[in-house]
């Protein structure tokens, strides 16, 4: 099978982890993924949702959103329209699922963070973009409140990353392209830990219905990835900011 | 573990599948799984969403509601509220691509056969019961259309049934109750075809992430579980209705 | 004047009223008159709208809806649509105002009472049942909440129940269908109390409008239907639970 | 009982109608009941909506809406809360319904009769008196299509008007101001044509149930009430324009 | 350049202003500018938006709205599209804040003065009307705080009224009706105080960009017509109400 | 009055204007003024809205939104809240209306031009900022459509660009950051084209009203700033993209 740029089925695309791309946040990445792009801030509040109020343990959430033209054709806006998508609410509750996955809420004290994943350009995996590029400014976001000693015990557990992978006219990819994703089979999400344990698989079978065989090969490639990705966060991360 | 009713970590609830439960839709399905209860209607409508218009394809959709009192604390009615939860337009967009993973659409013709999955009790996994219930409602729906000879060739390709698995307290289960959900460190949803093959696997670690030897687990009770529902299915299917 | 199953001008369609249909709410009523099917579940809430906070009084109020195929064509759901239509508000209006007539809502105690009444399978006279069959799900909660020693005195004042009654193709009939409602010249909702008053009447003359003599036979009918209703109702209720 | 400004149970406050309020619409006219005030215009637009479509039939339809210091407290405006209340959708529903049923759809031709009514001051009565005063700017809309030949022979088949009863402090009275209103035990309004048939009989017990000897009395002080009120719409009628 | 009823490009249509059209709120104002109509209804609401709470300061706000037949052609009512568009948060916003440029909010306490401005015809400069009437409405409001002494020191620092100017076929002509404001090249709308102060300078270029000369000729042309409009308002306000 | 970094109250700050900042839109601009940063871009679609169908005319229209944390506090998204707030249609409509005055939108033909301004950063002027740069935006999009033969005629008439005044602590400025306009006595936005004359002037007196004398120095600065603006335009447009 031919890929774009002569990638192979088991390569990951071109990854840039920017940090403080804005000045603003208290975490503000921009993360490149072959044409993929998506701006990821984090915001602390010193409150938490209502479900969370005295509970001594705060929460992090994520909200998702495309420009209209991060994608091929014009997309229209969500607040034009009034209304969140189902996809647009999939995701960024899946985000937010995900890194609340590494963080002890109750090291982090009655307070939200806040991680908007805003895509600026869209080439597919922009949902597994977000999740790696959002952990970098959640870090961010973190080191503020320790360095203010608003939080003094680091809450984070472990590293997190994703990684798309899936089935195109037969063959086992990693890190779909938008054109990839359009025709794939099966495509699966997978997030994990540094730790090597998982923490979110969705696989769908678009069209071809997959087996064990299949899904432990995934699996596989999915693993490859994920420890190149966070090759590069920790490698940001060690850069002065 | 105990579970309620001296159930084994292995074990699905008693379950029944009731056809013709109301009188007017092509197909209309109540599937009692323990003390969840899912009417599960299905509707044929002759023009398929602007998408598809033209293709000559059909179109199989879902929709999910749970009446308010479903749960054990009255819930506020999405329609009062003026929009779908995040979780609810997550679940019918699932319940839909599902059924559509074992349908021949060009067969269908450009038709519409929507799915209507109610929730009248829920005690957990209303979203597989929903599955599996919406598989049999679709089934009788098709039925008439061969019937009427609208429909030519049966575009049904496999049966399809599904069931949630997870790790409650360190064990792992099969077909949690609300009870045990609520408490599980992982819980997944498995969608399988009759020829054994995946649909769709959603698995999320609520707190501990998992590794290969706990998907492993998974995998295998899941598919144990859908085995029976499928036996149930079939005889459900073969009563005169 | 020919009806369906040969029956009289005067005559009910068949009635059954079955308690607990469903276990998780305090009250859960399934009433059947004909094909007309509605769900009536009561739930306490041990809190009440701004309006009638602190005045030591309680609240009781209903919710109506249809699932999409109750009619025999699928209507698209209000949760979709992001909004309730006028007919829904109406008649939801109408169900609390009945239910609150009979009741003293000082000895009910700063709490509230909600009726769903959700409509299985619509054939005319969806409204009225949902009077009738609430009333039943309400007084299972009342004697829920005595038992409870929440509430110390009977609030319940009087029976209650509701019939239609309208004018079609010149003949005054009781309990109409979908198919003689959609055709009625007149068509006439009445409720009325164990004692004979009026709670409501609503009559709306849909093509030629109606006279005394109309009015006074309307009334008469309606009386009948109720004291029948009303006969149901307490035999439901003597059943033990 | 006393009443404001001595008035008798059985007498109306002053009634005047003023034809051309404004002078774009169709028909203009402002209704003054006492002291609440409702703005009727009529407007003709050439079409009608999609279920009456190639019907060869009209439709007269009507909207509703206060404006917010109509009311002795200011009411927020619907349009700001993004939605319309169930009492407006109600009572927009009983207008429309009211003036169609003295009009021939068909001799009125494919178009439609918007007749929006906008309460400038309310103090009791404002769906009555809407009613009262659409039916004189429907006319007035009727004669403007019979000038211009678009109407060949006048569609309306009787006159209309709209009157409150209810029973307060145990006394039967029309025309209720909002401070009996507001306390009445019964309130009931009723919609007459000029041949002294019912068109709309809306009855409810606020608080304590009536019975047959009341209803009579009730309807006797309506048509009473309606007589008047015709003699009003009929002498504007007759002024030159 | 001829105007309608001989109008020269300087003068403005007639003005009238009457007090107390309605009863109820605590200023109301009826200003017909030639076929232009607004009702400005001040309300005085005892509290703050949350943004001014404990500041010791008061707010004064507008809402605009037309009924639907104020113009020539049905225009849909915003409370039915569910939305308010930007044209009319636009306009809110100006009268809003042109009325709080000449209130010392401090001085008027912590309430809120509500200025309700309904359109019941319009032919162009609806909002220079309402603001103009809104003044006079308000001044009212102020008038009644201070009787009740609710207020102590008037908070009221100038006199206020707002005009459009334009451009239309060359010719720089002052209050724009309908017909002249949709093909005027130039559209501008002025604010000014009673000591010729600028609150407000809104200058649009419908079609051919202005200069200097011309942006002064408008401002010229602008400051007679609001001397113009003050000096009926202060006659207004001197009529004992 | 001393300004941050230095600056001179008539000097604009730093201005950077990056073509092709993402590569899918056929316009894509980052502006960078100071730390004010928008996105524009401009996408071709080949249809027009409803009330220009069949005119032969085109549309050029604009979106206006802001990243959550493009502000110093995070502000909820306007998809999120369901509706757009009032400064948000106001500034579209602002940027919209100012493009199309310098397009011939008889020579584009029937498409329409959208220009989507996202900002990334906010520190005052962010609408001024959107105008100048989706004009560059535009002139890129309008250039493809030459290049494809589209269009055969350049329909942009003059240059474009637009900046803020106003008066802060009694001093006349150029180029309002965020914490100057949050204290500025009046703040005024200024279009200007290259032939130096006025599309819009929006000028509001926040806190003190202005006079001529003010008004004229205004318009002077502005005229020096969007001159500035106009250089940094053109050597950006003659850069190689």
């Amino acid at each position: 099978m031919e890929r774009s740029n002569g990638r192979a089925t088991n390569e990951l695309r071109p990854v840039k982890i920017s940090r403080q791309f804005t000045n603003i946040p208290e975490g503000s990445v921009l993360i490149e993924i072959g044409q993929t792009r998506v701006l990821c801030t984090a915001s602390v509040e010193e409150k938490v949702p209502p479900f969370q109020k005295g509970s001594g343990k705060g929460w992090v959430t994520a909200e998702y959103a495309m420009i209209p033209r991060a994608t091929q054709t014009r997309t229209q806006r969500e607040a034009s329209k009034g209304k969140l998508t189902g996809r647009t609410m999939e995701i960024q509750r899946l985000i937010g699922r995900a890194l609340r996955s590494v963080v002890d809420l109750k090291k982090l004290g009655e307070r939200t963070i806040w991680l908007d994943c805003d895509v600026l350009q869209a080439d597919g995996g922009t949902r597994t973009a977000a999740i790696t590029g959002a952990y970098v400014a959640m870090i961010d976001a973190i080191q503020f409140l320790m360095e203010k000693k608003l939080v003094r015990t680091n809450p984070v557990q472990d590293t997190l990353a994703a990684v798309s992978v899936g089935k195109v006219r037969g063959n086992v990819v990693l890190d779909l392209e938008y054109e990839e994703d359009s025709q794939a089979e099966v495509d699966m999400n997978v997030v994990m830990t540094g730790a090597g344990k998982f923490v979110e698989i969705q696989g769908t079978a678009e069209d071809i219905p997959f087996d064990r065989t299949d899904l432990d090969r995934f699996l596989e490639l999915a693993e490859q990835g994920i420890r190149s990705l966070m090759e590069v966060q920790k490698s940001s991360l060690e850069r002065t900011s």
